[in-house]
């Protein structure tokens, strides 16, 4: 067990360190005349999406790889993951969360001109009148995203792992399901659909980035636990179907 | 039979959801001082490739993972698939794609801009006058592209699930092929090579969206069923070649 | 036979249609107010790769998938490839490339503004003054860039394919290849590393791009060739190797 | 054992190549009316990746696939490899990366206007005073994040090759690895995390990269051998936990 939690604290640390670094030091470089731009909205989905690709491999056999707690509700509800395995995950998942975002605060404090404050800044999530990418939008639509998103994402987790598809390829799939996720809902929330995620970046930012903590929570673990039911009752076979097929 | 329909259901409002979402909400940031930029067109492109990419390993060995009315015309051609299934798939498609253009209605709507008129907008297809992406295409351009995208996107379909073939790479041969198709059609039509996604975003504009819908269920089913054919009559292997080479 | 030869002919045709096609309609919008922009080199690059990639697992099963003179020359002289089908491939892989040139030039002259003339325009190749990216780069370096870019994609092929390899991520790795390779050298050339496909281009132009093309038949297949040598000499165990490893 | 030196020379060859290569020649290219734009700091992150992607599918089953000094000394700490070929691989991984160093020297002094000075110039790494993407990081901010990331390019490496995982998707995860690290780290130090390849940009152009180069090796080294031991120790399955598990 103590092995499962070191991998989902790495894990976590990870995908916090990968997928908030990238958007703290390289998603904006001020345009300049010889053509300098960073790695834009787009480089900021893939980073966040190969933190859990390349460590669904690592250590995926170790842990399965959850590196989320909207991704354990979502399992336990789906019937893939023991109920008293969640709490010691959901804090091994926060921790590794934190740590990184320490980490981050770190190296960011070692530039010239560290921002910490701002709707966005430090890669914290938001809603409402938060305008950072050009426009905002509604509690309702932040949370309706969040939700969606967070259960498809279930639906692909327990669909790429069910034991009649092809299992090895499911480290991709989740991966770049999580690179699509934020492709589509940066610009709406700087995507959350991992409350560990958000939580690490409230930690250090405060302010509107942890009064509005609670929708980053509620939203993707009621999505996971939806997408989890949606899949063990719609989509997956049951044994005698198996014959029939 | 019913869970074959869901995976189709759910995976059409995927495919619609991420990629039309991802042009919808993220494609287009008006550049400020520090750099702001969206995921371009590449990244929507991208999007729409993970939708079928991350949905063929999670629903793929339930449905076959068609979430395409052309998809399923062009395999009924090329004899992988059973004609008596074609409506209900295609209903379940249609159905899929509308309700995901619901939601990401319902989210845009809680913007404080939302924007659902003009070529292009909420990602409709179109062709001719429409200068969405700095020049026009004619009708016959835009139906010979979308035409030709088909048929190529059946033959790797037919190829990459052929029984001689890597058949569980076909999700990321298949997922990638629709992203390589847009990186080549976005400006030409916003590219459809699927009626569902069409339809779905028309319903939503009306006017010359509707109006220049035929063209994109034409096209596409059009191709599939000549990429399936020529799968089938000009690369498949005869059983007996099997042992020739 | 014949069916390898119709493979070689739609998998060119799908590299020039789609990696030609995404540079000429898609890599290049002129900036907006809301932030358009086109799929940029990157997305350029990455369609090269993706029809390399794509066309593999779906026709690699039938004629092995070269899609190139430089590759069908380098896995001769590599050992890997029969001299008796090198000019059947050779005319195959020219005339699906000429046909795809075909179809993009029906489909941009559907554009209001067309534009054939001028270094790199209808995605030609390139060197010495033409300044398309900023600056030009000599006959030599063109050259040189050439040459060693196509040998170690012969390598990359050669080795990936090696029976002691995970052949099956053959067509995940040589696709990719192609995408890193225009990463470097689209400013360069406008990347050819394919005879075949510099030679549908310039048919359709004409001027400097023909009179350059013996550049882009001489550097990748003397590439190819030297590529398929290394990896055969240098690199390849001998058989009685694999027991002492 | 010569051919394992002969695949660490063309890999790290290949590595510094493509991944330096694409950042001189690519990356930036001067905006114009037309929308030109280069492939951007994404597209060198997406290349440094590419090249050990493809270099672990093709020579990867003859010496490892290591290209990078640190990524040894790691495998030699977490017991992987032995230490009398540390040395040996070193040097052929040092060679490979200076003659590719050499290659792109020449080719870019076939341009007009060749730029070795200033910092990042010739894609060397930097810390401190030099401001080459809108703002400079201290050496401590340097050092820490050079340390970090290759402490977990080295748990990557060593779960994804681990004998309880998916060793064939390695390539696919320790290349995307690299693309990740870039994604986040370019406009820290250009991203190191690899002595040889540090080194090869340093000897061509000397002065600040010269002087700073103690950061490059010291750096990775150190987060190699820290993550070799984290994996081994924290993570690594003993035999009787298998059953247990």
């Amino acid at each position: 067990m103590i092995k499962k939690l070191f991998a989902e604290f790495f894990g976590t640390f990870w995908l916090v360190f990968g997928g908030c670094g990238s958007a703290i030091f390289a998603s904006q470089i001020a345009p300049s005349a010889n053509g300098q731009l960073g790695i834009l909205l787009i480089g900021v989905a893939l980073a966040f999406g190969l933190t859990v690709l390349t460590m669904a491999y690592a250590v995926g056999h170790i842990s399965g790889g959850h590196f989320n707690p909207a991704v354990s509700f979502g399992l336990l509800a789906g019937g893939r993951f023991p109920a008293k395995d969640l709490i010691p995950y959901i804090v091994a998942q926060c921790l590794g969360a934190v740590v990184a975002a320490g980490a981050l605060y770190v190296i960011l404090s070692g530039s010239g001109t560290p921002d910490f404050s701002g709707p966005g800044a430090f890669a914290t999530n938001f809603y409402g009148d938060a305008v950072y990418f050009g426009k905002g939008y509604s509690m309702g639509a932040a949370f309706l995203a969040e939700f969606l998103l967070t259960a498809f994402f279930l639906i692909i987790i327990m669909g790429a792992t069910d034991k009649y598809a092809n299992g090895k390829f499911a480290g991709i799939a989740i991966g770049l399901a999580l690179t699509l996720i934020h492709l589509i809902s940066i610009p709406i929330t700087n995507t959350s659909v991992n409350p560990a995620r958000s939580l690490s970046q409230a930690v250090f930012v405060g302010g509107n980035a942890m009064s509005q903590l609670w929708l980053f929570w509620a939203a993707p673990i009621l999505g996971g636990v939806v997408g989890g039911l949606i899949y063990k009752f719609l989509l997956q076979r049951d044994s005698d179907e198996i014959v029939a097929d």
